[in-house]
């Protein structure tokens, strides 16, 4: 149960015409700075962060610079403190210097932290969910990186959420046989236009979704046509959420805002740029009850807590693609549960090892039942591409995190 | 004055035994990621960003992905509207997503942005101050991206801020004959003992010197007997500071600062995560009237401004090698100026570049004459290194930056 080699690989993938598209990010190339970690037993697990094509040779350079030090450590050894390992790796002292905490240097150890857990997982021969549900809170916690916390959230603390949860859990546990719910963002990039826009929801309506993202950021009229377009082949009843991916300023996401609230959008989603929390802040003010989703570009623990300490975010969307890995969106998890903010991730990794972090979020965590974004792009890509059924997400029952790559 | 190449350099400096050494740094190799850019002329721009060594050569290979670019553009033309290019180089639509903003993307774009200033000051045969002082209000914002500052610094108020300093600039002329002060950080690194901090300062003294900083960060007896040390060697009049370098969480910084002030610190510097907002807004009114500085890890100019709005920081640190380079350094000391706080930058260059940009700052933008940080362990590596007299910066004479390597 030795780890004998870490390695990497840069797997860029091209998609189709106007796929992945959004205001900010116009040609993206889907890409994945992949981490694979080797047991002297041959087993081997997979970890991915995303990149929009270009630099994920950095990522992957970074991956073997930090990924060394793992070599020669026992699996289990390894994650009964992960937390320590992983506080190390973040504070390289030479590789901190470029982050810190962000960045580069901190994908690269999300790639590597999400390795440990698939190998984790194969290595016990069960799904990552499975593997989660069935440590107590104080391994949970030893997984964790809590420095930076002490005033919201430290070791006891993170304890205390996690056994306040172990009497509901049983009840919650039927979301494995119904599977957890998703939504469709496929249907809405930014290059489709209104044609193709009520094409794919009326596809992704027949295949049992009720949920639906667009992408907006754009000229407002241009906005607003879309928004108009995607509301009546949604229906009425549709959920629906607008994304700007960064693309305003303050002063033009309060006058988008209040344009695109007439479709009842159930948030705006990355409304201004991702580091200006005050910006968020007086957004969140003047657009109440309409709510701000965020998270995807938000890139650790610490400020994940500022954003939730500022009251302005009512959907948090970590992802463990962009956070340090697994164990620091687990981290998140707790912060937003004790904030009383629903987590929603965003999916770096296409679903593939959300959908089994979101049940561990449910049933562990006792975060309520949301829905998981659907991004079915890549789906060919994977050994065992995410399964969903009538608009759910179906429980995987392979061992791992099902992030291995064809 | 057309750009025909753009190339890189990963320069890695050993230093000698302790010199470097913080609470959080204990094994820096100071490096260079050097951005050259040559005209067909045959004359070349140095720009530079530090880094602690390990991954120096990743921030290259980013330099040499966003570099391309210039290749082909006039350099009066491209200075003449820099803040689009910074702009357009910032939001790279895939290299944004390892950032945005910050990180190894961001350290990159530095130095690329330093390097264009470099070869304009020295196509044009002067310093960099002079260039900078030569232009009108109008051509200074031309070089900025104000963009996700609406609320704070639009344009129009940029200019406000320069036009308003015009009348009093000749007045502050007087700097460029007495030279810029220094204070030196390089007496009281982290793994200096008693014994060589004691001597560091008395050489120090007698060089002119009447400012140093100490590191601490380190088990509070040690610190104390440190800060006891250096304020017996320094004198009761000598101005002193402490730099924790991140190394403190909130409650340890609370204790921390509380022994620390009988030693009379101008500031506390980097007290914890530099992502934490809110604990510096805690702090900062725990110990008032004790001052907090920071910047040397604020990477952008949007964490600039909340950190500004949070009304936390007395003494702001921004670093041109941490910042996207000379031009959002410019941009972070006008929005200090318009919160009344003062700019005294961190020297990632070694005060090769902030040398120039502090008399920009004194003269142009009006902010008070504070005192430059000094650290002179890679003067022997510089073509023109800084010229220290009296402990006091001389204005540098030599067209350019000061940048260029030997």
């Amino acid at each position: 149960m030795t780890i004998t080699n870490v390695s990497t690989q840069d797997r860029r993938f091209k998609l189709n015409a106007g796929a992945g598209s959004d205001a900010v990010h116009s040609d993206p190339v889907y890409s994945f700075a992949v981490t694979l970690i080797r047991l002297d037993s041959g087993l081997s697990g997979t970890g991915l962060v995303l990149t929009m094509g270009r630099g994920n040779d950095m990522v992957c350079r970074a991956i073997e610079l930090l990924g060394q030090q793992l070599v020669g450590r026992d699996i289990e050894e390894l994650m009964a403190d992960f937390g320590s390992t992983f506080r190390k790796l973040a504070d390289d002292v030479q590789l901190r210097w470029l982050g810190p905490h962000k960045g580069v240097v901190h994908l690269a150890l999300a790639s590597i932290t999400n390795a440990c857990f698939d190998l984790w997982a194969k290595s016990r021969d069960v799904p990552l969910w499975k593997l989660l549900l069935t440590l107590s809170p104080t391994e949970v916690v030893q997984l964790l990186d809590l420095s930076y916390l002490e005033d919201v959230l430290d070791r006891a603390e993170a304890l205390r959420v996690l056994e306040a949860e172990l009497p509901a859990r049983s009840d919650r546990e039927s979301i494995l046989t119904t599977g957890y719910p998703g939504y469709d963002t496929s249907v809405g990039w930014y290059q489709y236009d209104a044609t193709q826009l009520e094409q794919n929801i009326k596809r992704s309506l027949d295949n049992g979704f009720g949920a639906f993202k667009l992408k907006v950021g754009g000229p407002l009229k241009y906005d607003l046509s879309r928004a108009h377009s995607l509301r009546r082949a949604a229906g009425e009843n549709a959920t629906i959420m607008f994304d700007a991916n960064q693309q305003w300023n303050l002063p033009q996401a309060l006058t988008a805002c209040e344009e695109l609230r007439a479709f009842r959008p159930l948030w705006i989603e990355e409304p201004t740029h991702p580091d200006d929390i005050f910006a968020h802040q007086t957004l969140a003010k003047a657009i109440a009850p309409l709510a701000i989703a965020l998270g995807e570009h938000v890139p650790n623990r610490v400020i994940s807590k500022n954003y939730l300490q500022a009251d302005c975010v009512r959907f948090l969307q970590p992802d463990c693609t962009r956070l340090g890995g697994i164990s620091e969106f687990i981290t998140v998890s707790l912060l937003a549960k004790k904030f009383g903010v629903p987590v929603i991730p965003h999916v770096g990794d296409m679903g593939q090892i959300h959908q089994h972090l979101v049940l561990f979020n449910r049933i562990a965590i006792g975060h309520p039942e949301e829905f998981l974004e659907c991004i079915p792009h890549l789906s060919s890509h994977f050994v065992h591409p995410a399964n969903l059924r009538d608009g759910r997400y179906q429980t995987p029952q392979e061992p791992g995190s099902s992030a291995d790559l064809l």
